[in-house]
């Protein structure tokens, strides 16, 4: 059996699809914060997926879940990357130390395998683009990029000094089905309650790397099974970029609506510690074999219609 | 004014030593669980030092110590490496939520600018040497470098988000008088207990770099008063390494002692954790005009003879 942290989540829920389309029996650890059981409600009455409602801050809970499992997918996070600009310690509780939880419950409860997911944000304002694993040095100009580094920093050295196995995945933006934060679930809230304009935070120019859930939990299942040194670390995208110019037109396209003033607040960035501009070099993933069925503008579409149909417009 | 966390302890009381030779006062902050009184007495009845005994885990007291500061330098970290081995919660405490402490309450209190002693552990077994800054990805095999990268990580996302000034300086392992902790001090101690055999850690061959507390605390000095860029990123080392079997001939030399046996547990490292070989490559350094007194070797003979007169034998 294994372990998803967030298994109800955005990219947990999807996660939980694949493993179980693998055979996997799997059990959730979520606190529901922003994890839904309506995300794995497909799974009831099937006897792969068991949830565990608890918190990761808790050391004795999330050890007490430790119990029959042979791998852990940690995925748990605070997913709201501007909230750390208002509330300082969402980010280093609900990721440094709830890894470091992971961590200590895995190696107290014998279980050894981690799978992480890491973020693009960890290599802040790069000067090298496309951004290969290899840039350095890395610094996260966010907060929750410095959680998703501190974590990775708490693998490495579990696995140094303990000799845990581990996955760790960088992942480029992560959008598609059942999405509960980021810009396109913005976007979309945003034209429900006014549809006739779009405010855009900054000047619309960031350009970023996009990539679907699906390609996403495909491509950590893929590098799962194909490497085997003790810490296996790729960057996870498609190449390519879309400004967020282009994200309000398709989300306006595929919203149906007509007339919607796209607004601009201006500035280079969406809010102190995003990342006007990231693309990252997936060069050493695509050489494993790994190949994603959708380039960022196809996941963005693909993520507006899936959306527009959840949220309802 | 200027605070010093850990400025009772081995480095920050020689930093303390530097900034009142340029007549800046100092605030010394720290817990004194490695510190010590004796280090900053010759500064008693000068009125350049002040200390504030207090734990940096507890904000509201590193707050009340921010005020009239003008700039931070955080010294303050569990010194004990091989500890995480046994327990794991002490870097991520006095390392990585200390940091996070300092820099909250910085900004809380409107201090902008923060120097931080970094650590070649971040680096891990890197698999170039010498090892630039601009290595990546970055895996610390130990819990003391990752609390190192946790913190660096923590500072520059403050740098990213609320406008610090930060220097981080990534030190090659210092030695010299006032050490409380490391090789030359482990090996005099047993030289204590049994003047006839030195028992050294795994095969003698592990070869890193080292650098005098004083060339150290000059460096970081330099490199303050000469960089101006958001975040300022340097390794400070000699340029050179060191084996552990020439440190621990030089140590017996220095000690008088004859017919000391030195033996050898075995094994490519000291513990689960301990890097086998680390090669600073300084040359960003030095190309800032900056040039050390002594190289690695000449650094340990020093450092040897002042921690002998120090614990005698």
């Amino acid at each position: 059996m294994h372990l998803v942290t967030g298994g109800a989540g955005f990219i947990g829920s999807h996660l939980v699809d694949a493993l179980v389309s693998k055979g996997i029996k799997v059990r959730v650890f979520d606190n529901f914060s922003s994890g839904r059981e309506e995300f794995l409600s497909h799974h009831d009455g099937t006897e792969m997926v068991e949830v565990f409602r608890g918190d990761l801050l808790d050391l004795d809970v999330i050890k007490s879940a430790m119990s029959g499992i042979e791998m852990v997918h940690h995925l748990a996070a605070n997913p709201d990357i501007r909230l750390g600009t208002e509330v300082t310690d969402t980010d280093l509780k609900q990721g440094t130390l709830a890894t470091y939880n992971v961590l200590e419950s895995m190696r107290s409860e014998g279980v050894t395998k981690i799978s992480f997911s890491s973020s693009s944000a960890i290599y802040g304002e790069a000067n090298q683009m496309p951004t290969p694993e290899t840039y350095g040095p890395v610094m996260p100009i966010s907060l929750y990029g410095a959680s998703k580094l501190g974590s990775e920093a708490l693998i490495t050295a579990w696995a140094g000094t303990f000799g845990a196995n581990a996955w760790i995945h960088r992942f480029a933006n992560i959008v598609g089905p059942r999405g509960t934060h980021g810009v396109i679930f913005d976007f979309i809230h945003k034209l429900k309650d006014d549809p006739s304009r779009l405010e855009v935070l900054g000047n619309g120019m960031q350009e970023k790397s996009y990539m679907s859930a699906e390609d996403c939990v495909r491509a950590m299942m893929h590098l799962i099974g194909h490497c085997d040194s003790n810490v296996s670390l790729y960057n996870l995208g498609t190449g390519d970029t879309c400004s967020v110019r282009r994200i309000a037109e398709i989300v306006v396209e595929e919203s149906g609506l007509e007339d919607v003033s796209i607004e601009y607040t201006g500035g280079d960035r969406g809010w102190a510690g995003d990342v006007p501009k990231t693309s990252l070099e997936v060069s050493r993933l695509l050489s494993t074999g790994f190949n994603p069925d959708m380039a960022s503008e196809d996941a963005i579409r693909h993520t507006a219609r899936a959306l527009i149909a959840e949220i309802g417009l």
